[in-house]
């Protein structure tokens, strides 16, 4: 939001968040702390009750942000206290002096919350290079931790963005055991800071009973599906953080041992099916996205293949360009999946756009009609399936297309 | 050109074309067949003594053009006698059909010289998914082989472009064992064939006696310091081809046995030289190029990793939008580094602009000018340098900026 310029709202937008639930265990709330932005909310804090476990997936970046170090050096303890997040400032490419202010702002909320500062988790997204001033930070979290309440899910999620053009959340209720248990999750996307870097952050929140060992493996596999299955321009955050956190504070249910309890297979669909829900969300809000994007790649040589050759085909400029202009060009599909890298018989590809046939071993169909798809890439829903045909790899995923609004968003100077 | 839309001529485009010399032991030309494109030339050939040696380095997409099938697998007799190259029509992703017209063009140009087929080689740029109208290529190709001669470099360049705006050629002159030899290459660079798909061709040739095998390690090795070390929108054609012949029909040298021979060692820089000079003209015709951006990154782990990094930034939509707003945001240059892969240390990273010092030790530095950084982002010509700090690893990329220009060109309809 740097410059001030507001950008429209994406056209693939839904219509409002969720209601969002209380979950037992959590009180959260937001403030305007002036970390960057004038006039909004950019300081979020989410308080646990005692018992709390959490998970964590980061960044893969090789210049990870002083949050990201912090949050990677608490995570083996498993337990949270607090979550503080800010909005405005990255807090990344800061050296020591960045480390400090993260280590500062943990030890402010853990005196407020009553814990050790390793029960803090935390996650800063903005401007990269510029020191987080803690001391903003410090100022305003008292009188945030005084009006954390369990129902302020829906500033949070307001709270987290940065050029995202609309709040992201999402809310399952599942069980264990038959007992019920609620899932929320807030996530904040693609926009740029402008004009700085995407970054994504996800909190998800249950009020369910998990060991942080099995929320851990949960996380990841789950993570898999989702945010690691959505691409806008294929670039890497220094700051992408995905935190999942278990009160414990619902109804008791049986104990969760392992991932693959019978009993928890309910609870581990609800909670992939909302991450894939977020995840999706930060696709549709991608910098300039006009069409959102969904790429399935089947026959390939393994579920990792398939996916490498389904971000080939997400990330591809050519391919994302075509998507813009309701090109149904099939050939830069080919291209895309040549580049690869992976496994691949062109005399076996078979390709699909809205469902309709349009090449197959190795050529194009003798009844592709390219009328048609063209008309289905006019819709804001574009779906392309890819069958590689030499094996039984699979895998689905998301994006948008590569549009002016792109070039205009990212291209902006700074100032 | 689908559509018919020109697109202005890149203002990095040089201001002309060299003087380009004859080859002793090749003649060329170029005609209107008409394989697609009207009013212009699409057919090129080339002719070559009895001797000629013939080296060639191909994509390395998994789902490569008839053309490049056709090259590799008469590549290792290591003898050429011909050359045809049509624009307009890439014959790649045409099954078996596509694979008989290329060999019906092979048949066809083997009668005019009197050579058998697999001394012919071929390229084809254009649209895919069609089959190559071998009988329009066939048709001409009898007038076209009697007019050829030794001069035409300038028309064989501008018959293989697709949406390149200007034509692209290269030569040098260098001495082989104190004998002088001449250079002389061509290339078509990533303008796309609207809107199918970028290919890269170049054609280079000498008058100089080169064994087969050492023509196939000089052109591997001079490949990755040039048309390897260049990119414009990290997307990979099915068609790319370079090839290289020597017709041993110039001045009688000392023989060449292998690469290190020290007697070759002019002739080895000054082909790598040319190659790189013809790479970057590639680069400088990048669709909606508006700069010129050369990255140079060291102290990393090897030069493979340098190399890896180096393109990571190059190949940054956000670091090439960045530069097309003169925005000079040095986080994306080390988000870029982080997401590379390759090992590094965020804290002993230290990144140039326009020889400036940015940002050093993992952190912006003290004295970093934002004026002067954005002043040199506003030039045709930005050097970005990145110093990893951790090996002795180096690598020079060259790419262009991510403009509405190449949205404008790519976002089309084809029709």
């Amino acid at each position: 939001m740097a410059g001030g310029k507001a950008h429209p709202v994406s056209p693939l937008a839904p219509e409002g968040l969720p209601a969002l639930p209380a979950i037992a265990g959590i009180e959260l709330g937001a403030i305007e702390a002036g970390v960057r932005y004038k006039g909004r909310t950019d300081l979020m804090m989410m308080r646990f009750a005692a018992g709390t476990t959490v998970a964590g997936v980061f960044t893969t970046s090789k210049c990870a942000s002083a949050p990201v170090d912090w949050c990677r050096s608490i995570l083996d303890k498993g337990n949270a206290r607090a979550l503080v997040v800010n909005s405005g400032n990255a807090n990344a490419f800061t050296g020591k002096a960045g480390a400090a202010a993260a280590k500062t702002v943990a030890v402010a909320a853990a005196k407020l919350v009553g814990c050790k500062a390793d029960a803090v988790f935390m996650a800063s997204t903005g401007v990269i290079g510029e020191v987080l001033p803690a001391e903003k930070v410090t100022a305003a979290l008292p009188r945030l931790a005084t009006t954390l309440k369990p129902e302020r899910w829906d500033e949070a999620a307001r709270a987290i963005m940065t050029t995202d053009t609309f709040p992201k959340a999402a809310t399952r209720k599942t069980e264990i055991d038959g007992k019920p248990v609620t899932i929320v999750g807030i996530a904040k996307g693609s926009g740029m800071i402008a004009p700085d870097m995407a970054t994504m952050l996800s909190f998800v929140a249950t009020d369910a009973t998990i060991p942080a060992d099995v929320l851990q493996a949960l996380l990841a596999k789950a993570t898999d599906k989702s945010f690691n299955s959505i691409t806008v321009d294929g670039d890497t955050s220094t700051s992408d953080t995905l935190l999942a956190f278990a009160t414990g504070k619902g109804a008791t249910h049986k104990p969760v041992a392992k991932l693959a309890d019978s009993h928890f297979r309910n609870f581990r669909a609800a909670f992939e099916d909302l991450l894939i829900e977020l995840a999706q969300l930060v696709a549709k809000d991608g910098e300039g996205a006009q069409k959102f994007v969904t790429i399935t790649v089947t026959g390939a040589q393994s579920a990792k293949a398939a996916r490498t050759i389904a971000l080939s085909i997400a990330n591809s400029p050519l391919v994302k360009t075509a998507i813009a202009g309701a090109d149904a060009n099939w050939g830069r599909i080919v291209m895309a999946v040549g580049k690869a890298g992976e496994k691949a018989d062109r005399d076996k590809i078979t390709i699909k756009m809205g469902g309709r046939l349009v090449a197959e071993k190795g050529a194009v169909h003798p009844r592709h009609d390219e009328a048609a798809a063209t008309e289905h890439f006019k819709s804001r829903d574009i779906r392309i399936e890819v069958d590689v045909g030499i094996g039984k790899g699979e895998a689905t995923v998301w994006t948008c297309d590569l549009t002016h609004g792109y070039i205009d968003i990212n291209a902006d100077y700074r100032s």
